[in-house]
């Protein structure tokens, strides 16, 4: 608890509190005038399809809900503001006043390969507290998912080269940029060039030079000097702002001859930003391993994303590492991650009465129900083979064979054959009765549990065009639960 | 001053001095320690293309960029962190632990149209107060004029009709939830659903209900009345929880004629959000007018944009109001404002020395020198004919000719006849010498300016495709001194 203070006076200090929806307080107030309405009532986060075409989603963004609900209160300011809405009895003011969360919460862990109609949080409370919660949740959720999973694909066609994400004044404000470079580390980048993220959540800064700073000196060998002068060790310059082959690379191999190599230091990267960076990386490594430079890496920036890094590595780019802008911090070529939050179930007299939201589209009809979400592996290869959505409380034994049912076709099912398979449950207690009960990991816990869960996966899963679809299904019950309730509502 | 003083105080707490990348501090030490590097300089903030291929975009965020330099400073607990990374002196930390920007900003001002390569913001400053700057003038800049931008865009589609914006749970974070608003405030939208954004900037908040509150009640019917009991004069309901024709039409009109009208009511509207909206919103207005209730509005949300807004009023599609969100919070079709930040002039004993950045990409090279941009102005129409940079401080004498020259091609230049035209200044003093000398004008200040601003445009350039391209020139001075700088710096 202490270090999670600690953590959040650090990270907010603005009252968020009235970042929700208009409805969520108009219908709140429905609630506080309705009492039976006010139920204890279930939803479920969850998403539809993965950005990108890809085959899964990075979860990300549970630590800045955290420190949202933690911080959720509406100060006198607020209640004024409401009040001058007139849309607002007193009573409800006053409830809100006084309003602290006392719901519970189960997620699943950051840095957890996710996928799309499985629940990633869950939420169990008043109709009241759970409407509250919804914009906050979704936009934290939905930012940092998205710009982890985006990370993910680039690091991942970097093949093990450096990428470092670059992409703060493009990102959509503050907060994208600080959270953003958070969630790209989450995902595998190797550092950030945001001070800001680097102070909050102790990731690695890193950077290079401007073109400013070679302009502003008389000549670029004067601009690398300088740059030299104070950072000997960690010297990497910037080639094109005059001509990259004609006066960039000749002034970066000088200022090792002539400043860097007597004093003992070796230049330690050159960085290229413009031209046609395939071409330009493979003539400037043949003049630095000719100049005996082969320690010296090539950076190179210039609105990458991973089809671009794939393509310069499938043409022989000799590349050491990857600065990457705007497509990784908005995610340029699929800038949404469409998180929804539904309301599966509500409680009467003790009783879990489920509920789903038809609609024409049967993709977009809801999984019912307060529920479990668990991910089966192979016993032998530890690889995952599939996520199963339960009703809360089920208990698999894996000595017995387990059958499920596609969400939308119980005519599809699939058995994992007794002792063959394991089974873990992916949503863990966060908030219970408003209580944080939850160990906040640190960021290297939460990028090694990235990595370590992705191992997991077969790699069918990572290829960018037509990934293999992994199977979310339902038990029997649940998808039993799920016609009837359709029947119902159909007649 | 007091009057911005209350605004930024209740706008944002956060220490975000160091939101920057990384660079920026280390090409700063380099200034320090190399002070006669460290000169007055100026760096212009433009954009290079339109998003969207529009023919403009619609200038936002200055004043998130006053509050941030009113409050940026380096904390013990910055200068700690910066320490901990062993990249700076003791000497610079103290220099940053006391820094306060004393440099000169001017500015278009919000709600203005812009063109591409003119200078939006310039900054003279030393070198490196304008690279702490850069960051996060960037962000901010670029964030609201891409969402000021796209909001223009989706509101012109909507021709006339109410457009509110209800993107919140889709935008890239806190602030970008509700800055975005602001911005979407500014380029015409009447109305969010995010209550911070009204709290922060009096914006008007709306909202209608979720699917999950008619699920909560035993029947549809339940729910309508429990929301009408609570908002009579201002109920909007819900038509496609189960049926919007069966149903959600059948149970809008019994409210009003069981509820609503015998208390002497009316149904304010009816929301429909999935489904053909073309067909349903004829069908539910015919159902509406048949039942009395020409008053009653249609509200529809289902991932608009402005072609799909553009297209539904083609078909006839019976809409008074709709409902954007990811579409335009992420701007989702075009989703990055490529705003940069470039050096134009050093200062050396007083004289200046404009600076130009060379690129393989004509389209790229920079348009040098401190700088000032004039919008001129046909004398009869009123109507804006062209934006003009020219050398600071240049004085233009509307009795003469006045022939400008494209940037990229002096062979191509244009006359504005003498008596025919006005010119305009359109950069505004912000800070001198670090003082706030600016009246920051009020939201509906901004956006009212932004309407008349807009309406001195010729209609052509408000296409979707393809619209005119409206010109921006170099005066003869600054085209001269442009091409003999290229030239020097080709030798």
């Amino acid at each position: 608890m202490e270090k999670l203070d600690y953590k959040y006076d650090l990270r907010d200090k603005r009252n968020l509190s009235l970042c929700m929806d208009f409805y969520e307080l108009t219908m709140c107030q429905c609630y506080f005038d309705h009492p039976d309405a006010n139920k204890i009532v279930t939803f479920d986060l969850f998403y539809r399809r993965n950005p990108d075409n890809g085959a899964f989603a990075i979860f990300a963004g549970l630590e800045q809900v955290i420190g949202y609900i933690q911080n959720l209160h509406f100060s006198d300011e607020d209640i004024e503001y409401l009040r001058s809405l007139g849309k607002f009895s007193e009573p409800f003011l006053d409830y809100l006043r006084h309003f602290i969360f006392r719901g519970e919460i189960y997620s699943v862990k950051e840095g957890t390969p996710v996928f799309p109609n499985e629940p990633l949080v869950r939420v169990r409370a008043t109709m009241i507290e759970a409407q509250i919660l919804e914009t906050a949740l979704l936009l934290a959720i939905n930012h940092q998912t998205l710009i982890a999973t985006k990370a993910n694909r680039i690091v991942r066609a970097a093949q093990g080269r450096q990428v470092m994400e670059f992409g703060a004044r493009r990102a959509h404000n503050f907060d994208a940029a600080y959270n953003g470079a958070r969630a790209a580390y989450i995902g595998g980048v190797d550092a950030t060039a945001t001070v800001l993220a680097g102070q909050k959540f102790h990731i690695p800064v890193t950077g290079t030079m401007a073109h400013s700073f070679v302009q502003t000196f008389d000549t670029e060998y004067e601009a690398f000097c300088a740059y030299a002068k104070i950072y000997p060790d960690s010297c990497t310059v910037l080639l094109d702002t005059y001509d990259t082959l004609k006066s960039g690379i000749k002034n970066a191999i000088r200022l090792e001859k002539e400043v860097l190599a007597p004093q003992g230091y070796h230049l330690k990267g050159v960085r290229i930003d413009s031209g046609d960076i395939a071409y330009l990386s493979r003539c400037i490594r043949d003049e630095l391993d000719k100049a005996g430079m082969q320690e010296t890496k090539i950076v190179a920036s210039n609105s990458f994303d991973e089809h671009i890094i794939k393509s310069l590595i499938d043409q022989g780019a000799q590349i050491d590492s990857f600065g990457v802008g705007e497509n990784l911090v908005v995610s340029k070529s699929s800038p949404v991650f469409g998180g929804v939050y539904k309301l599966t179930s509500v409680e009467e007299e003790g009783k879990i009465i489920p509920k789903i939201k038809l609609s024409e589209n049967i993709e977009k009809m809801t999984n019912p129900g307060y529920k479990d979400l668990v991910r089966v592996y192979d016993i032998n290869t530890k690889r995952a083979i599939g996520d199963v959505l339960c009703v809360h409380g089920q208990v698999f034994d894996t000595n017995e064979d387990l059958t499920v049912y596609h969400p939308n076709n119980p005519l599809m099912n699939k058995t994992f054959a007794k002792g063959t398979y394991m089974v873990k449950n992916l949503l863990e207690p966060i908030f219970i009765d408003g209580e944080l009960v939850y160990e906040v990991p640190d960021i290297e816990q939460i990028r090694s549990y990235c990595q370590e869960q992705l191992s997991t996966l077969w790699k069918e899963y990572f290829r960018f065009e037509y990934p293999h679809v992994y199977k979310v299904s339902l038990t029997k019950e649940l998808s039993d639960m799920k016609i009837e309730l359709i029947r119902k509502l159909r007649k």
